[in-house]
């Protein structure tokens, strides 16, 4: 796909997973106005949840992938949404990121960092969000993390 | 009450409760520009709360009834926003489902289903929203779902 | 500072917390259209985090108190981002508070109270936003308490 952002992508050697439609009566984005508002996305890797507890089998590392998995899933809906066209995204206005962990758990910002991070190397300055980072006492399928979005397009 | 959606909800024998006002400094729907935020709706039958924990004492399919019952109480909140016309509703945005579980419970979407489906059913494609679902560790009163909503109206 | 809202501050006694900035890629509030996207604000007293939870080493009142500094820290964030100028806010639309506690606990609204009560100390009618109060299973660095916001400003 061509584009300014397509193309960053492609620099930063980053493939984007399928963006896929949900099995039940919601859907993956919704567009009111000049908002986008992206549906909880869950790890995946290659189709797969990514699967655990931070404070239990999930290191904070590994979390943070977990997170960059949810991000890139994100960017993939907002891509489908806008046609393919990344280029249209004027800001990535809200990260709402829940951790899947033990009651004990408190490094919840370091693990959506894989998100944010990612938002920025991917949008630049249009890529630095609005966030909340807290934990979640389960989630769908026992994945690690899920993260939901809000995102601004022209 | 007039109007398409009212005669709909008549015809699936659909009975809003009563929209009722919250015992504290903030209100039930704020409006900003075409957008609706509602607040957190919980689980009531005839006004008493449905308490319990999913993956506990509590099934997926009486989740699902009581989210059901959230989605009931979002549109009867709406409704009264509108002054009764629900054909302002142009679009269900956006829900957020909280399940009171156990930590490892994976069924929040089974559960978060029965609001998801309710929307679809009275609104039709304007029904089909961006969500997440997610579990709380706790909720108010014990109950075992809560959902907060966002709503485009003309 | 002048205006208002500020003199209001001042009359309440109310000194407003230093609006820091998040040490990771996100930002504290990004405004899109008429809309501030608040991030999450934990409970800090003169920059120390407010730890505990809920049903466990927190009472309620000592939660409310947690929550109503969450409630100062996003004024403070609200009001950076508009210069100074408090008086632009035309309302507090939505809260979300997040109250790290155990899975027996049900008082989340009464712990949410002590930010919505402020809301409405500082900015009346204008502070009555929408509101959803639910647990978290954990919080970062354990606090008690975490509250984001959405403000509409003019």
């Amino acid at each position: 796909m061509s584009g300014t952002i397509n193309a960053r992508l492609k620099d930063l050697s980053i493939t984007l997973p399928p963006a896929t439609a949900p099995v039940a009566n919601y859907v993956p984005v919704v567009r009111s106005g000049n908002l986008l508002f992206v549906s909880g996305q869950i790890c995946l890797a290659d189709g797969k949840p990514v699967v655990g507890k931070l404070g239990n089998d999930v290191s904070v590392e590994d979390g943070a992938a977990a997170a960059r998995l949810c991000g890139l899933a994100i960017i993939a809906q907002v891509q489908k949404a806008l046609d393919g066209d990344l280029d249209r995204v004027q800001q990535i206005v809200k990260l709402t990121g829940f951790v899947n962990s033990t009651g004990d758990f408190a490094d919840q910002p370091k693990v959506i960092n894989g998100a944010s991070d990612l938002m920025v190397e991917v949008f630049g300055d249009k890529g630095r969000h609005a966030r909340a980072a807290v934990s979640a006492a389960a989630l769908p399928l026992g994945v690690a993390v899920e993260i939901e979005a809000i995102v601004e397009v022209a």
